[in-house]
């Protein structure tokens, strides 16, 4: 929870984090069943509970008054889906369905849906489906219908008794306001809906499971709302939970990726923003609808309005860090860091700094969970090429960065191909903040200045300020639209990192042996990573 | 220095191990000039030192008389070459040429020959010399002729001074006896000496260098010894300052690795003998001298008398272990020993035995020094596939490994090619000792009985001294044949590493993966390897 100064974005100095008290359930449900292998469900409860607790106490942090607070807006992890009852409780708080996994929040990262993706992709190739090209050639496991679709199958009783399956995004705005204004963004991103046409045909939904049929009018509705509506008012219990104003204005849902894009200040084509955490998002605009290989969803409006927004990205980015520093740091490199006094994550970066592009021999593919863009396989695996007997794990610490860069600029790459060009990066999330290597790697591979956010690390959650001050409106103090927030709100450092020359000369050559490993092991010439991982679960069941 | 009874082999309860004084020579030469990168030399008066130290103390720690040493056999390093004076003082013994570089005894593992080498293959492809085929295609850099190009080369003065070049195990022979009587064994593996044909012709020696046409006749001579040949009998000088009986027999010099076979009881075709320590050497025998590609060489009694002794390797076997256990264990894998009171190796070899092959999902190339056999390439470099964030330091550990054995039968799949069949494997050396882990992968991967030296770590020295029984002969206490000695001295113990059919048959799939790797990056489709390792070059010189 954090309070943003509406007339320039600046943060107010006190906020509130409150973790969720389930977490994220992988293992067992609370007093329930244990789960199979990849689920991932949370508790709904919880997002009750961090408004009901974090709202009050932002406010006293930062010392700001209810009546000055002039719009909410919110940010969801996405696709997060929810099944409910008609007016929004959702299943798993029924007590006949608490210990039922398929009736809580199943979480954007559960990965149980796969054989669902699969049957809805086969149908959907078949029937030469829209929403093939719309998601760079496959629906994933992670969205919208394979997790409903999983419901169906599994739990078919839970499917029949909810009324609703619903985005935690739109869930959320429902239960502050009272307003089922479902977004158009998720749903453009994530269930195949599109501006002006709707949903797939109900022959579709029917060819994919005969039970799903009538999913949409039973149970999603056909009404969605651009991003920055005002979904409605802050209703009385929650103002009086939360000591907000009864009515404030609060916006539409939003994904929490989506919604940094505009407090990056990328507004227009010509840019690309990069949210860098765990892992990786891409992000642009553009003037027209290209069918771009391998990206994630390009969906009209579904950034700002007036523009196609494109999403992109990379399964691994901090993650790949955090098993190397875990699993690969000797003991040596640790001690040495000790004596110094320093963060031995900083002494690697020190020692990888001293390194010319090229001078370790090494190249790595960033594969170490999968590649989402532009092969979209989460199969794929990850891989270090070079090795000697004088290889030191600061290089491949190095070497490991690099390849992360190159799989961005493959990424930008797949995006020129058809039309999409980027003259500069803007980047957000954690990743820049601690990583100078890193940045500069991005920038000397790339070969594109890199600006930072101002708001590095809260991006997301100034972008979603954004979108209450939209949702507040120009006349009640905030914006008319998300253009003039940005104006406004947005900001970059004054820090960049500048490509040199010398350096990006390297990295073309070394970009092209990248290339060449990329499509031969994932485009098929050698699927020897797809059979090693058959193999193990072949041997781990 | 160690004493064996002749009687069954035992090794006496007493030997005598002496460092060299000036080591192996990389930097600098003592009181001398730096060396170039690449450079390896070695003191000859060392070697003196530990004959003199040396004997003496093992005769005292193993309380035997000299009387009742029959005979003594020698091994050297191989191809360590030696630039001397016509009675044989090395050129480094006098002043004038102390502080040069190329007056010292060049070491085997000296690599800073390699343009030579190229050149000498050159002429030798173009003029289609029966050597290019005897050594699998490519003569090392490592080997006699391209290190006594590099003196003519880079320092005619010295190759001029040098009235012999000569293996330091035949030099180290002539010095105890007199006699310089050079063997059969390692002119035929690195000096391109054929058993009834001699060397290459002056023709061919001219054009690789015009000063280098009248080499053998001038500098190294026709005359070569079969092994175990008794090549004389102690000097007096020797025999006064080791307390040995003047005159006792002393075999013709040998190299350690073939040595090291008739010691494993590898005296017939049939078994493979595999040295296993730093690096892998695998030899056999067969009674056909067949052209096995990327062989380090075949050369008839090369190894035992009658037969064709077959040579090949891996560049890398410990050393890989030795790479990853400096640089790549993480603290928490130190933390985790030290809580159970165990070394960390113990521990990864422990958890990594748990693991069933294939249940890692990773495969590797096991070229992190280059792949000798059947490549016959140094710049090839090391790969890891399949790694994921849940990949750990245990599995990596245990892909080594596998990927060492699958590099052992690549080699012996290409010996069977050529109709050179191993029923059993025949392990020496320091490797199998310390690693059963290693030993049963080695099995399964193979799909052999592995059978291991009783003499493990000192079948080089047991070898040596089978060579000095047959040298005294049969009539003097010792053996008229090698034959007759490996049936009395040479012992497998009784434990053996029998392969399991079902992890057989999961590596017969995963070595099918290694071999596409393999040949992908090995024979030309994609020479990423060679190209990262030039621009590694470019980009550090």
């Amino acid at each position: 929870m954090a309070l943003f100064d509406v007339r320039d974005g600046t943060l107010a100095a006190g906020s509130a984090i409150i973790p969720y008290p389930d977490g994220v359930i992988t293992e067992r449900l609370p007093a329930g069943p244990q789960l199979d292998p990849d689920w991932a469900l949370q508790n709904p409860r919880d997002y009750f509970r961090v408004v009901e607790k974090g709202v009050p106490q932002a406010l006293k942090a930062a010392k700001v008054q209810a009546e000055n607070v002039i719009g909410i807006g919110t940010d969801f992890t996405s696709c997060t889906v929810l099944a409910t009852k008609r007016e929004g409780t959702p299943l798993c708080f029924l007590p006949e369905y608490r210990k039922k996994p398929h009736a809580w929040a199943i979480l954007w990262k559960h990965h149980a849906a796969q054989s669902e993706a699969d049957r809805i992709n086969e149908v959907g190739r078949e029937r030469q489906e829209e929403f093939i090209s719309i998601y760079g050639g496959k629906y994933s496991s992670e969205w919208f219908f394979s997790k409903v679709l999983q419901v169906l199958n599994e739990a078919p009783e839970i499917y029949a008794a909810a009324d609703k399956f619903i985005e935690g995004a739109d869930w959320i705005v429902w239960q502050l306001t009272g307003e089922e204004k479902r977004n158009t963004s998720t749903a453009g991103y994530k269930a195949m809906w599109v501006k002006g046409r709707g949903f797939p045909s109900r022959g579709f939904f029917r060819a994919v499971h005969p039970g799903l049929e009538n999913v949409i009018e039973e149970k999603v509705g056909t009404a969605f709302y651009p991003l920055c509506t005002r979904a409605g008012g802050l209703r009385p219990d929650w103002a009086h939970k939360t000591g907000l104003r009864e009515g404030t204005p609060v916006s539409v849902g939003v994904a929490d990726g989506h919604v940094a894009i505009p407090a990056t200040t990328v507004t227009r084509p010509g840019a690309l923003a990069m949210v860098m955490g765990t892992s990786l998002v891409h992000m642009l605009l553009g003037t027209t609808r290209q069918m771009v290989e391998g990206i994630c969803g390009v969906v009209e409006d579904g950034i700002v309005p007036g523009f196609w927004g494109y999403e992109a990205g990379q399964y691994a980015g901090g993650d790949i860090f955090a098993w190397f520093f875990e699993h690969s740091v000797p003991e040596s490199t640790h001690r040495e860091a000790r004596r110094l006094g320093i963060p031995f994550t900083a002494l690697l970066e020190k020692r990888a700094a001293t390194l010319q592009p090229g001078e370790s021999g090494l190249l790595a593919l960033d594969w170490w969970n999968g590649n989402r863009s532009v092969l979209v396989d989460a199969d794929l695996t990850g891989l270090l090429l070079g090795a000697t007997l004088a290889t030191r794990p600061e290089e491949i610490c190095r070497a490991l960065i690099e390849a992360m860069a190159f799989g961005t600029r493959q990424i930008i790459e797949a995006f020129e191909a058809k039309g999409l060009v980027t003259q500069t990066l803007v980047a957000c999330g954690g990743l820049p903040e601690k990583n100078k290597l890193l940045m500069q790697i991005f920038a000397d591979v790339t070969g594109r200045e890199i600006k930072l956010a101002k708001q590095l690390q809260t991006c997301s959650a100034l972008g979603a300020a954004m979108h209450g001050a939209v949702a507040a409106g120009g006349a009640a103090g905030g914006y008319d639209s998300i253009f003039e927030a940005a104006e406004h709100m947005a900001h970059v450092q004054k820090l960049t990192y500048r490509p040199r020359r010398e350096h990006h000369e390297v990295y073309n050559r070394l970009f092209k042996e990248y290339q060449t490993l990329h499509d031969y092991f994932g485009r098929g010439a050698n699927d020897v990573m797809k059979r090693l991982k058959a193999l193990k679960l072949e041997r781990t069941v």
